[in-house]
């Protein structure tokens, strides 16, 4: 049986998958049911809130354990420890970075704040993340392998590091990708944000960049209020981290000597208390999550025009933020169909804008993205809370 | 009656100053006994833990109406309020940017992550903290003024602003700095990290710069774990503030749409909470602080050849951390003052070293700074906890 395409048809399917028992329906709430409580107070209790404590300890051990990285450094977000990584792979001014002109606004911020040169790259359908084949047949014209590294010929500058994003927890196809760095001699990090407990090929998202970043923000699967986390395999890589994201002081019973210029970036003990409590519901989390995505995958069987995204046959995904793609002939429907879920408390929303469309970034280099900007106009959010 | 100075008088005279009933005597240690809980499991409760929520805005409220200024902005700590008080003034990459070498370490990285070039200034001992007159007679030799504003004659870059900070919550003498910033068009941003509660002329610290900074890390004397604001009394730079550390987003009700290159500086609601109970014991804290730093005055006046730390006569300060400065002559005591006292759990640490050698600033543009090497070397931070 299928249903004709309607936003009305969408908005009914879309409900039938979430209670139907609240006046509003979020696109991604936080759910505190486990030890929150106990934990925080503890924090209140001891007087340990600050920027050190067994918490912020505790929950880089659990965090490098689920995620299978030799070490995670909290930070105090997302943005932070993409900053950080670049930091760490040597990003440095002038240099260019590759992105999905399809993320979120930091990936490219973070590019920024290190005076280099976002540089966007197309995505792919099937994982709504970085086309790496494109950016193949995309290198082979422009970039120019020289002993100090990756130089684009048209720019003259050195190209540094490819940043892929798993766009709303779905890998990207990292074989490819990692293949293709070490031929261009290129660093990978990977922004994780959003891909917490999301594998490629068995192993957890993170472990294929040199670092990775990955954010606790309310807005994603388990939350420290605001935080994040570098994620790496190497562990001078990992000390580095922790030594610049606290002021680059050098330990010493007394003295403040700092031997580089470092960050502020340490993540407060009472927001890590928050985090180790919430990550004792991860694996809970994860399967209702998987249990909704189920649900709107079903139902969105029966309308013709519209799919809900699912992972490909490579990934494991957290179905962070459920995903339906109108086809192209549908497109239009789109904002018809944000009004109407949005107004009927059923919070829905669309693509981010894409970077290379904002004003700051508008003027950086970037290849056809053309595919990238076919999903904005055709993608919409639906609500992905625990339920 | 005087008491000879050694190592073993300091120590008796801290300890008769603090409570005795305690192992260990910490710098300064934060104070939770009012409704920092309740505020907290508040947040817990209703999910609002993040970017959003009723405490972020009663905590701007509320610390804009305490240190009259017009607006506060919550950050998620003082190294990025510093960083965005730069950035609203006008720093640019290249700039230099004058500032005690004599203080924390973020007050120098903060001018660092513009691009901008840190160019350090010696302090007074009245005050601990920037000599306007030394400054005012440095500017007449480098400074030359041009319409596009003050030039370095030697290094040929502008300098475009001067950030003085407030040490130990002492106030530095502002009205001859504030004069001098119009007299050679500079930009006045005062790094107030550590002087909430301190007055000059009966007004609050922060109202001078045309933006300043505060911190609320976990050493400060109120504490959200980690976290800072931007005060200024100017409402479009506030709202510009706000924009920029919340990414620069546009509101809109479900675009996506970034209007320049913003941060993720927001200051968590979780965080928020705790800032807010801890307010409401700020004049209480204050009291305290007020009454140790008179005992601790009272006592050293006893031991020649040292003495504590008090406000000048144009100050009411908040006594954050307490200070003792050894005479010249017993300068060579400090290094066995700090042993013994942290030997013998009563916490004391010296001055931060001096900006200008470190690494990273040693080849920064300077002054003769002989008044900050001097007083480097002859002060010790002692046990200022509200007790
Ligand atoms: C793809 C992506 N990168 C980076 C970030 C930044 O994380 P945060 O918000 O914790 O700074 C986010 C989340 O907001 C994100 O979705
Ligand atoms: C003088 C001064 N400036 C800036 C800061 C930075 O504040 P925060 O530690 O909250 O980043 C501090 C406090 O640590 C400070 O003492």
């Amino acid at each position: 049986m299928t249903n004709k395409i309607s936003p009305e048809s969408i908005l009914d399917a879309i409900k039938s998958c979430v209670p139907n028992d609240r006046d509003f329906i979020g696109l991604h709430e936080p759910h505190f049911s486990g030890n929150e409580w106990a934990y925080v107070k503890e924090c209140l209790d001891t007087g340990w809130v600050s920027s050190v404590g067994k918490f912020v300890d505790q929950f880089e051990e659990k965090l490098a354990e689920f995620t299978g990285v030799k070490r995670a450094v909290a930070v105090v977000n997302g943005t932070a420890a993409l900053h950080v990584c670049l930091k760490l792979v040597g990003v440095e001014a002038n240099d260019e970075v590759l992105l999905p002109t399809f993320t979120f606004i930091a990936t490219a911020n973070a590019i920024a704040y290190c005076g280099a040169i976002p540089h966007f790259v197309d995505s792919e359908e099937k994982t709504l993340g970085l086309d790496p084949l494109k950016l193949d047949l995309y290198l082979k014209d422009i970039a120019e392998i020289r002993p100090e590294g990756c130089f684009n010929k048209y720019t003259r500058r050195r190209i540094k590091a490819v940043v892929p994003m798993h766009t709303f927890g779905h890998p990207v196809d990292l074989d490819p990708l990692v293949e293709l760095c070490l031929r261009y001699h290129l660093e990978l990090v990977e922004d994780a944000a959003e891909s917490l407990g999301s594998y490629y090929k068995g192993r957890h998202t993170g472990n294929w960049g040199r670092v990775s970043a990955v954010s606790f923000n309310g807005n994603k699967i388990v939350t420290t209020g605001g935080g994040g986390a570098v994620l790496t395999n190497d562990h001078s890589l990992a000390k580095w981290a922790k030594h610049i994201t606290t002021t680059a002081k050098v330990p010493h019973k007394w003295e403040f000597y700092h031997d580089q210029i470092g960050y502020n970036y340490r993540l407060p003990n009472l927001n890590a208390a928050l985090g180790c409590a919430q990550f004792e519901q991860l694996p809970l989390f994860l399967q209702k999550k998987r249990a909704l995505a189920k649900r709107y995958q079903e139902v969105f069987k029966t309308i013709e025009g519209i799919r809900c995204f699912e992972e490909p046959e490579f990934a494991l995904s957290n179905y962070w933020l459920n995903v339906l793609l109108l086809n192209e002939e549908q497109a239009e429907m789109r904002d018809a169909l944000l009004e109407l879920t949005n107004n009927q408390g059923i919070m829905t929303r669309p693509a981010w804008t894409l970077m290379h469309k904002l004003p700051m970034y508008k003027e950086c280099p970037r290849m056809d993205v053309s595919k990238a900007e076919s999903i904005e106009k055709r993608l919409i959010n639906i609500p992905s809370s625990v339920f």
